[in-house]
């Protein structure tokens, strides 16, 4: 039995190496390949993913699954073999329903249509994408076709971002939160702060030194990390010492300070994933949402609050005097937490940000389900953007073509955003109350202890248990949208409307 | 049948693609990659080498190599397909001796030597790398072992990196080699041209600027290219349009000028590949030596030569204004072509570099074969740098530790470096008959003529052919020492020895 779980864990060792490797091959695409590098980058990725396809759903897979049967029994059921194998299990039965001829091919539509979404967007040529962008919707529609009746076909694709959440769920609490966005935003649009001290001229080379200042003040080390410029941040790597984190620096403004501490916060859940099961399934992050919520952690619950500022505003005028100097700290604040209803997931403030996710989540579920084509995505997404957001899109580089998910065959990955959005605080709260003086230790540049809080309580759980039980687990409740609001009203809306800016 | 054909097919391009995505991953380490992600880079190269192998030697390839066998006899036999399945049937019958745990091994032991190495050579502590050194060693006892009884136990090792070579070919040149270098370099050594403007101050920003015009003049172009800077200069790259030069900047000399020009040799080889086969094992390249002809070729024979500093060396010098204004051409290039023996292979002057090679064909060889213990390299290293040279070895570093292949367990390797550079003579001879004008071409900065004659007479064949058939088919005539030793005694020793400095 000892020696079936053994071979059991060699298997999904090499598999997870593979994942891993086109993790490495991902990054190396979006931050140093040449261009023309995209042909041999989309083989290699489809082979990697088929062939770790096939070892997962070899009938050798499911023979050593059959044979650790006895011993799961006696294992304790919270044990890192016991979650290996339950893991596995749920991984090998999915996986099975799916040809690796079908994975090979999403893998390579992804890779191939991103170079024609980067010229599309480029152009602002919706049209020039769309045959990728339909071809990653039907491949999908086929993925969904492997797991034969279902009820709601989206569920499938959710659950490969987020296991064992439902859509459902999911409609459920984003309902809620619209509910109370939609009317916030409403209220607090044209009271923003003035903010036009944060454009001017920031060389990229100083705001590059900078970045590498403040995560070295988080707590990254040049001997497991690297940080590097490309065009749409992520965090990325192959493994817990090899930590890839990336950034934009926009010569005009200083947005790459809050991009650099979301990735940080990524970058921190890979590296202080669980050591003695690094190489397995197991050893991962646990979900999309739960990776989410650790880099809007650092980026909004600590990179937007004021503790943090008070520790680091002085660092940032001695930076940029002539910029900040005469700026005080008080309308610095202010203007990092304007809320203003805008164009660009990535550049929306804490309050206006979920309603781009929603709009998202519901645009994906019109196509899935058949209610939209994929080429009526454009007009679909101007009017809901129009609708939850009070914007009108002037062209479809600023809207439907901003992210580069679809194009990477990513759909159904975007809800994750806003659970994760949404964990943050949650955590965030649980954190203050296990660490008493965690905001004081802040505003002295201390991050040891929230880093090591985070670490014990969400990293150490990898992904043994599905994203509501790793959060039951750390924080003692499930996903909950009310303390988000609550967060989101007492900060930007603590009393009734002050009179203008 | 062609059904067969197409399997075979696809089944070799995806074991071509896991053998690229695992150059890709050797780049990164080397140039990119935190240094405490060694860990995990072990586990993913051994993953990689190991499932390649198991894909290459798996019963289903040995079936359609069976399969494929009528087609066989109806294709031409200089066509692809015929030579892609001589080369799978070589590649298969070889890999199924040995055990893919054996691979997964050595490739394992590689990427853990390569730390332990750094550490050795920067302490000059050969000690504490001798236990991954005699465990690469003793794996390739078990590999050559996989292959029962042999005559020559070397000759498996070699055929590794030069296929269809033997030991005792190798011998033969070598030995021819030996007998002119060995006296050749005693009536050079001492009447080297004065250098001393070779040292200076050349910050490594201002080199990089340079080498990327150089290359750019050579043929680089940046959308299929790129250039890095790494501490032991190599080429790779996942593909014919993904193409990776690396070079080393030392801040007190101008060697990366050279460096640079070496690994566009390599690069270009890659870069011209035969497109038409990239993704198959035919459309590489074939061999370590002959890759080692182009490095040389465009190092020394172009980038050594007069012809090409007559274009260059005015840009040179403006770059280098102060440094090099007062230096003539002729004092120049005398001193870039300055005899003296040294310490460091790579940095060994044209008529020295045969012997650094020699003495490690000539150790490896001892060690294979029981006559010497590892832990005995660094005394018959010193011995024979002293008997070959006439130079005595500071210390391991500058000695036995001064080269990273036995760590990445290439042994059976350095014998290429020679057999490139005696090649390479050959090779440019007769691009010199070809393009009649070649020299007042490169006289003028044009270089697209070599380049096309190259990728037209050699690197098209890819790795169709062995070496010594590539060499017949693109120059009419195999390996031969003459025409090299030819051209080092008509460059370096034209007439009886003149007096003095």
């Amino acid at each position: 039995m000892a020696d079936a779980l053994d071979r059991l864990k060699t298997r999904l060792a090499e598999i997870a190496d593979l994942d891993r490797v086109a993790r490495l091959l991902s990054w190396d695409q979006m931050t140093m390949m040449p261009p023309a590098g995209e042909g041999h980058r989309a083989d290699h990725m489809a082979t990697l993913r088929k062939v770790s396809h096939e070892f997962l759903t070899a009938d050798e897979t499911g023979r050593v699954l059959d044979e650790v049967r006895p011993v799961e029994d006696s294992l304790d059921p919270d044990s890192d073999d016991a979650r290996l194998i339950w893991l596995a299990r749920r991984e090998y039965e999915k996986a099975r329903r799916v040809p690796s001829e079908l994975r090979a091919e999403m893998a390579r539509a992804g890779a191939e249509a991103r170079p024609a979404w980067i010229k599309a967007k480029a152009d602002s040529d919706f049209a020039s994408f769309l045959p990728a962008l339909e071809r990653n919707f039907e491949l999908r529609r086929r993925y969904v076709d492997c797991f034969g009746e279902v009820e709601e076909p989206y569920d499938i694709l959710l659950d490969d971002f987020e296991p064992e959440t439902t859509t459902a769920e999911v409609r459920e609490l984003f309902d809620e939160l619209k509910a109370e966005l939609v009317p916030l935003i409403a209220e607090l649009r044209d009271r923003g702060a003035a903010d036009g001290f944060l454009n001017g001229d920031f060389p990229p080379e100083q705001q590059e030194a900078l970045a590498k200042e403040l995560i070295g003040l988080l707590g990254y080390r040049p001997d497991t990390w690297r940080l590097d410029p490309t065009e749409h941040p992520f965090a990325s790597g192959p493994g817990i010492d090899d930590i890839r984190i990336t950034t934009h620096y926009h010569p005009d403004n200083l947005k790459s300070l809050f991009s650099t501490m979301h990735e940080y916060g990524h970058g921190l859940y890979n590296h202080q994933l669980p050591r003695q099961i690094a190489r397995l399934p197991t050893g991962g992050p646990c979900s999309l949402g739960i990776h989410e919520s650790q880099s809007r952690l650092w980026e909004n619950l600590v990179g937007r609050g004021m503790p943090f500022w008070q520790f680091f505003y002085p660092r940032l005028q001695r930076t940029y005097p002539k910029q900040l100097g005469g700026v005080e700290l008080g309308r610095f604040y202010a203007a990092i937490n304007r809320v203003e209803p805008s164009l660009i997931r990535i550049r929306a403030d804490e309050v206006t940000y979920g309603m781009h996710v929603i709009l998202r989540f519901e645009l994906e579920q019109d196509v899935v389900n058949g209610r939209i084509a994929p080429r009526e995505l454009p007009d679909a997404w101007n009017a809901k953007m129009h609708e939850y957001l009070g914007v009108d899109v002037p062209d479809d580089a600023h809207g439907v073509l901003q992210d580069m998910h679809w194009a990477g065959g990513m759909i159904g990955y975007f809800a994750t955003y806003l659970l994760g959005s949404v964990m943050s605080v949650q955590i965030w709260e649980r954190a203050k109350e296990d660490v008493s003086d965690l905001e004081e230790r802040i505003e002295r540049g201390e991050f040891g202890a929230l880093r090591n809080w985070l670490g014990e309580h969400i990293h150490a759980l990898g992904r043994k248990y599905p994203p509501q039980e790793t959060m039951r687990r750390a924080i003692g409740s499930t996903i909950d949208a009310k303390p988000y609001l609550a967060y989101l009203r007492e900060k930007y809306a603590p009393q009734a409307a002050p009179s203008g800016t």
